[in-house]
């Protein structure tokens, strides 16, 4: 990218994309200091305003940052936690060994709904319902991700009560074979937070979020669980294989 | 949400967070007609101003649309393109039948690059370098994604030729059996988008994008395949099974 003095393009913002292109080309390094305010009006023939206010719209964005006294520097990028050998069933509630350490929320009956009936494949009859589970995914003390959950309440009528109760999970799995998750299907975009994920994310309103949401199956072929899940798009990646 | 007259956040902002978690608990459906400012102002005891201010800016963000003389309505997502069972093969060159309707650009070669070497676990040495391949992932004239391909000279040392010349895949492949690949690792995350992919997907500077980016590896357990994707935030999904 070059400077163009006949654009009608302002310098500034072209000053800008220019060093952008340098910390995305790799010439500027995470961390690096970039080189002064008259270096660059230097290099490139521009007046110290217009240097001055293409850093000063990186530093707003979050691109630079100054550390008094030393200079303008390229802001690190967070290390990421990586979810190892993502896939449908990472994130299933049924697929856990144990709940005891998970955070757990307060476990909720939630009646049949269109929604939910539909991906579950049961019909528009009367029944029992589904058992909403929500936990965070949390790594050292932060939030990275927000999981719902939902299990038909007709296959484990009392699963609220156990998990009240505090039942192990292999007694709560004992003779449910068939209905626990084996393979699954789930569909992962990236999306505008709603305000509860944005608020327990931590991320300001309407910040993009990775989502993932879709259907586990049991040995028997039936939908067993339907998860929800909204993840830190800034903190996290998924190993996919 | 209940609105809060004794609040420090102004009352429009409260209306506004009020209206967007309607959208997002469905009360007002995708395409819905919301109520009109005279409605709100008496369910909520709001004066016109407030109701005309955060109606205003639900629609500057793209969450509602006024449609002129009809009223103001929830504005529809796009539908999304599903790719499905999506995994590290899926936008591999080495692993495409053909090439010839993916509009891939012309081949370059590249040199040796400490980054690639490493990706490839070539030890630092003099080497043939790789050839970089780079195709957009269209689907019905739009651009969904970017797809760029290290691939190792030495293995394939007259790739960039072969395809110059329209070599078909099958004689491309022929004897190559143990570098083609068959399984793969690639980080799935979302970050913003480099200014050249923004460009060519059409979406604002710095919009987040979904990347992909890693090795895919050969039978005889060699990485063949390095590859870095950007995919359109807001048009895709992935299938993760």
């Amino acid at each position: 990218m070059k400077l163009d003095r006949h654009s009608s393009v302002p310098l500034y913002a072209q000053l800008r994309e220019l060093i952008v292109e340098r910390i995305q080309d790799g010439v500027y390094g995470q961390g690096d200091r970039i080189p002064s305010e008259m270096t660059l009006c230097a290099e490139l023939d521009l007046s110290r305003p217009t240097v001055r206010q293409a850093i000063a719209e990186l530093v707003s964005d979050g691109i630079l940052e100054i550390q008094k006294g030393r200079g303008t520097y390229v802001a690190v990028e967070p290390d990421r936690l990586l979810i190892p050998h993502f896939n449908a069933l990472t994130f299933s509630f049924l697929n856990l060994v144990n709940y005891e350490d998970i955070g757990l929320q307060p476990v909720q009956h939630v009646e049949p709904d269109p929604e939910l009936d539909a991906a579950f494949n049961i019909p528009e009859v009367k029944h029992a319902g589904y058992w909403m589970l929500q936990w965070p995914i949390m790594f050292d003390q932060r939030v990275y991700g927000w999981c719902t959950s939902y299990i038909s309440a007709q296959v484990f009528p009392n699963l609220g009560q156990s998990i009240a109760s505090g039942k192990r999970m292999i007694d709560i799995k004992s003779n449910k074979y068939a209905f626990l998750p084996v393979k699954g299907s789930v569909s992962l975009l990236a999306r505008p937070a709603r305000n509860k994920e944005a608020s327990i994310l931590e991320i300001p309103k309407r910040t993009i979020v990775l989502a993932a949401s879709g259907e586990l199956y049991g040995r028997n072929g039936n939908v067993c669980e339907h998860i929800r899940i909204a993840l830190r798009p800034d903190l996290l990646k998924l190993e996919i294989n």
